[in-house]
């Protein structure tokens, strides 16, 4: 009974994911984001002894995986449908969260990290998550027929569009500026392949 | 002489600019932005008597005005010119600060605003700034000749994009992300004007 109670690693990795979304990291403490998931700050530490930092790179990878998985999936059938999976993805983050919440990788990029020599763990994690969606769609791109610099330039394009596009929407309370986005890069996607056919 | 060292109102909310694209808003107190632009509190309340928000609206104001004063000047020579100005603003802020600052009305957009029914001034001041650039890239563009559905859509990805990119680079510790997309771009923009040549 107790241990139905006890809330499981993932849940706090997810809320923690969606609440850095929402408010950053630096104004959100330990104790902020095991309220957001309903963990005790027990648990929490339990799980992450190393604190803030280790719950917040943990919370870039659960995004990475979340996002690599489907963009894996989706692309199988091709980079329009990929590219259309990805953006629905954020499109229905903002729109559930009435535009509050957005990328935690995004909310992680844009935050000085402490001043030492190394880059913290959950910003070499964010490069990493950027690095991962990149390389898929350069492969999908690649493999169904882009030339090979044309597909790694569209592909930094399409994560960085989204990304930008995700904090306008959240900024005009619309979802017009994804839309627009959309729109522009499927055309650029269905014209790259053309061309290279 | 103590006029001397009194900080102009301007020179604090350009120190606020630069602070809350480091660090965002959540995590950075009135009292860190007036330290970051080394004025003292007191000055600080007294041209911000209504607080954070009221300094963090003017910053982002500050960078609305920056960034529209350059694109207005630098789209006078053409769309690619524009392009060109509004990357070069945004890597020498990235490079200078060695990936640390970025753009505060990106930081602005990604930090839910407190619970209540109105958006946040600093929010609509973002709203507002990521309009204004899209509205004087549309008007150059179609001026130069695109189709203006596409120059609205060009105009989104554009800012979208560039925006991106930005967090992107300060992930990566690399201009990587802002190069790509500035090929990216150009190429769109000058294929956007051929075709309604």
């Amino acid at each position: 009974m107790a241990r139905a109670e006890t809330p499981s690693r993932e849940r706090i990795v997810a809320g923690a994911a969606d609440m850095i979304s929402r408010r950053g990291l630096n104004g959100t403490s330990i104790r902020d984001l095991a309220k957001h998931a309903r963990a005790p700050l027990g648990s929490t530490y339990h799980y992450f002894p190393e604190g803030k930092q280790q719950l917040a790179t943990e919370a870039v990878r659960y995004a990475d995986t979340m996002v690599t998985r489907i963009l894996r999936k989706e692309l199988d059938a091709g980079p329009v449908a990929g590219l259309h999976a990805f953006l629905a993805l954020w499109r229905e983050i903002v729109v559930a969260s009435d535009f509050r919440a957005g990328c935690p990788v995004l909310a992680v990029s844009v935050e000085e990290p402490p001043a030492e020599d190394a880059a913290p763990p959950a910003l070499l994690a964010a490069a990493e998550a950027f690095d991962h969606w990149e390389q898929l769609l350069t492969d999908a791109l690649r493999a169904h027929g882009a030339a090979p610099d044309r597909a790694s330039g569209l592909a930094t394009l399409v994560v960085a569009s989204v990304e930008g596009a995700i904090a306008m929407c959240r900024a005009k309370r619309d979802t017009e500026p994804l839309d627009r986005v959309a729109q522009q890069l499927e055309a650029l996607i269905v014209g790259a392949l053309d061309r290279s056919a």
